[in-house]
């Protein structure tokens, strides 16, 4: 098994060596290039995906204009709505922003190991309930923040992103247009 | 045990009688009048509280505005951040907006239960999966919508909290100003 994957689980419960097989054998890596589209609007998917290397961005395409809604990278999961009910359509996109080694799982397969393997039910509920504190931080941060804020905060917490992601794209992500953006950049660095 | 707990549980998966003597052990119904504070900024809390009656709301203290974030009504969990990490403070308030019915729970106390009754890990887990995709789709709704889509959805989403809950606190909610909504209202009376 991947050593950050491994890493990953046991920070949740230690693994056993049937249940670190098993996982092997559900789970594959694959590689992508930069602008591949994992997943389009209305295709159904129940895939999840584990970042190793690489920036993959979720948006939605309104009025043919793209909203970022998420950008997932190292060691984090992209876990699809589609994930709960494998029938919905998909209401977004997920593109490779940079090429991209990914861990990909299956719903379906995952519930099959956890009747074999409980304590991989116990891993996937406290993933589950780290991801959903994760989406509490990013809706308080919506709620409370101001887009200046939200921009400093996100320099902060994942610079990586500014190396590697169009600002038009970082603009969507924090809510505002790619204008208010750069007075927002430029009033900070006026500060400094 | 109560019949809309029951009842929510047993969509996830069946329960055996044992699993729910277990639960009624666990939780504990509570009375609570129009505007008790449940949870305080700054309080360190694991309870989590499952809405039979009433609505719960969750909201922010920035420079002494009040900023709503949530509002939980029949049926919906209230998880906190802390659920996951007890000693973490909690950033936000929770109140109860009208008098609430609520069965209390505790993530300690569910951890025991887990680990005595595999079934149940179960259920939490699809329970997490379930209030994750609830909260991916509220990230959506802001992501995606203007202030008058999200009015417009909550009307028809949500007809309860008009009814009950002041203005400006479903315009916080909304992410505009009491004056903002105003405006939005009439262009949409004037409209139909």
């Amino acid at each position: 098994m991947d050593n950050r994957l491994l890493t990953h689980f046991t920070r949740f419960s230690p693994l056993s060596t049937e249940e670190i097989e098993a996982i092997d054998e559900t789970m594959r890596l694959q590689q992508y290039g930069r602008g591949t589209v994992l997943l389009k609007e209305a295709q159904i998917s129940s895939d999840t995906y584990f970042v190793l290397e690489g920036i993959v961005r979720q948006y939605y395409l309104i009025d043919g204009v793209e909203k970022t809604s998420d950008f997932f990278s190292d060691e984090q999961w992209v876990i699809s709505l589609n994930h709960i009910n494998p029938n919905n359509p998909s209401p977004y996109y997920l593109e490779c922003c940079t090429d991209c080694s990914l861990l990909i799982g299956n719903s379906q397969k995952g519930e099959g190991l956890f009747k074999k393997f409980p304590n991989l039910e116990t891993v996937s509920r406290k993933l589950m309930e780290r991801v959903f504190t994760e989406q509490q931080e990013k809706i308080e941060a919506f709620t409370i923040n101001t887009p200046t804020l939200r921009y400093q905060n996100l320099l902060k917490s994942r610079p990586d992103l500014f190396q590697r992601i169009p600002q038009y794209q970082i603009a969507s992500y924090i809510g505002v247009t790619p204008e208010s953006l750069s007075r927002i950049r430029k009033r900070i660095s006026k500060r400094n």
